[in-house]
């Protein structure tokens, strides 16, 4: 077990070597933002592997989600819906697997996983296997809204989570534009799918021979599927302080026709809670990695009860220690693939330079992964521009076994107190 | 909030005026089943509305499944085989909602979520909106097994949720015999699709004249769709001390197609772990009513780790009023409507006659709801008989709000150690 990018306890600070992305000004500076909305937005474009090639792409996508973030932050919007516009923009790029250029599964098709939650209110709506919708997390959110105006015609009670052919209806008849499948397959996914489909048939020919010979499941790694698990997600803070969280995938490469993923299971893609009760933090936190891995261990809720402890940074990577990779729920797994976006937060006293006390929200945010890589991207409202970062694990570090951790905290003076 | 059949701390005890059920012996005493092996099984057909008309029926496919349960046991079964062959029993009753019988929804088909997690292995299978098999926990048990076996050709990562069409494909694919759709609707079931379809369209012609003028869902409850929500579920320990917990249902009637409720969805609707680590019990749970109230708020896996502390009768009774009735995931809800079976058990010592201590498993075992009523039966392999139960709130209380908790406690000799 390694960790990289650890920092002492208590002390949470943006990653210091990170391509391209401007370290997170922590002197307490806020930008002249008063009158406008606050907030903050990290995303991620997955947990797997980034090419050096494609990392330009990558970082794109997840710049461009973060600037559609900030805009309708600025505008007010609530942080449910926020978090909402960020991942349309993730799902629309034809190099994250999720919308556009998802995976294909076993016979070829597209079928789609998404949730998301909204802090304040505790709800939370999920589709999966969810095929002809080019942004599954529009149903998502749909679901969320319209479960909030209470019960149905005769008493009945909204559905929180819809799959399949019900979900696609669900979708039409709440106005969303169904799109055609072979729109959503992209040249890439395509053509990933072709020598997904001659590897398989490969692995199984060798399989018969193996078991014929009594030898069995000793495949040489590189007879298998391509499997780059780049989720999608985003974690977002509004200008009242209310968190929001949502997921979105087009699930394994080669996987079974109706198989579910945590992108769409409660718990396990995506979290998000207010600060209440005993909850001194609002947190959020978004997954991405092998769905089976995530399900089993419920890595997003995890994530979010920890983070109520004092130290972030610790905390977290307890939980990716004990609670993932040497999960007691994952223990004859080899290799634990995973990651997630987390994002707590609450109030604190600012002097001003009239020294009266006015309020502030200080956001912490991290992100950790098992998986070779993941991209990430934040900005808040205060921010010219989004960063963006490809963390990978450290050279010699095992995949699956390792980790990486990072992350930073920025303060946003709050105009609404 | 109202606690009916509520005992002293630390002391389970059996229902006390339970109907046509014998108390459970406490005098420790062992039946001679030394040579066959032990275990015991409690079930469930449902946390909703049972008349007094139709309980003997209820009872009867209990008292069956706990003695199928009970065969499966006495021949050595596993406790994650025995809770699939409880459940079988249990979804082949056209009076349960699952399986056979089960709700129809708005397009007037049926569409079944079913569940099982194995307290040993900790693997987990599930199935959602699954149409045309007949015994959906069948499917849900042989995802869990084939999982088991580890990877994949070509490295895929074996999947733990099917849905839909593709979840039906995966099951005759794997030798599960398909069902025609009009098998498994009964008259009982038509009838009642038929009533709530009339109920439907009266309310909805209702609530446009109110939005006409201006008053919103006030509709007289009369209207509403009728909602027993009998899923059924069953908890089991075997004579090594696993622990399995399944759960079936036919969901909510009239829900839209491709629902999904908590008999599907991880740590919602059944959860199970054998004693590890910090865990000084095996706890397994299986739970029951609305869906969308036991999925946001966990319940199975929140009652499993409540279990965990001294006083599992007080733990049950806080973790329902706590994480239930009063949860904060359910703060918009005038009624929260659900029922669990749990199960807990340790080794203790046993004097035997030639002063010689030898280990027997303690399992406690309660039944908590906040429905009108819940039917249980229960069984352990020194029983001649099973046990079935009513539980029923007191009279003024009120469901949704209140609720019953009430349990027993046996002693089983282990012949393993």
């Amino acid at each position: 077990m390694e960790a990289t990018g650890s920092l002492g306890p208590g002390h949470l600070q943006p990653p210091g070597a990170a391509e391209g992305a401007a370290p997170v000004d922590r002197s307490g500076r806020e930008a002249a933002t008063e009158g406008s909305s606050v907030g903050f937005v990290l995303v991620h474009a997955g947990a797997g592997y980034h090419s050096e090639s494609k990392a330009k792409e990558y970082k794109q996508v997840c710049k461009k989600a973060c600037q559609k973030a900030i805009e309708k932050l600025q505008a007010g919007a609530l942080a449910v819906d926020v978090v909402t516009a960020a991942l349309i923009e993730l799902e629309d790029s034809p190099f994250t697997n999720a919308g556009m250029g998802s995976n294909l599964n076993l016979s070829g098709d597209i079928e789609c996983d998404a949730s998301t939650m909204d802090g304040k209110s505790l709800n939370f709506g999920a589709v999966g296997a969810l095929r002809g919708i080019k942004n599954p997390i529009l149903v998502a959110n749909k679901l969320l809204s319209e479960a909030q105006k209470g019960k149905l015609s005769a008493g009945r009670i909204p559905p929180c989570f819809l799959v399949g052919e019900g979900a696609y209806k669900w979708a039409v008849d709440h106005g969303i534009v169904p799109c055609p499948p072979d729109v959503m397959a992209t040249k890439f996914s395509l053509s990933a799918f072709r020598k997904n489909r001659r590897k398989l048939e490969l692995a199984e020919k060798v399989e018969t021979e193996m078991i014929q010979t009594k030898k069995r499941r000793e495949v040489s790694e590189n007879t298998n599927v391509t499997a780059s698990l780049d989720t999608v997600g985003a974690v977002v803070v509004d200008h009242a302080g209310n968190v929001a969280a949502a997921v979105s995938s087009g699930g394994l490469a080669m996987k079974h026709p109706g198989r579910v993923g945590q992108a769409a299971v409660y718990g396990c893609g995506c979290w998000a809670e207010n600060t209440s009760g005993p909850n001194v933090y609002s947190t959020a936190v978004s997954t991405s990695g092998c769905g089976e891995h995530l399900v089993r261990t419920m890595l997003a809720r995890e994530c979010s009860v920890a983070l109520q402890s004092e130290d972030a940074h610790q905390a977290l990577l307890e939980t990716m220690q004990k609670k993932f990779v040497r999960s007691p729920f994952l223990a004859h797994e080899d290799s634990v693939l995973g990651g997630v976006i987390v994002l707590r937060c609450c109030r604190c006293s600012l002097e001003s330079e009239s020294s009266l006390n006015t309020q502030a929200l200080l956001v912490e945010f991290l992100w950790s992964h098992t998986t070779e890589s993941m991209c990430v991207g934040y900005m808040s409202t205060q921010d010219g521009k989004a960063k963006t970062h490809i963390s990978r694990l450290p050279p010699g570090a095992v995949a699956g076994q390792s980790l990486a951790i990072e992350g930073g905290v920025c303060r946003l003076r709050n105009p609404v107190t």
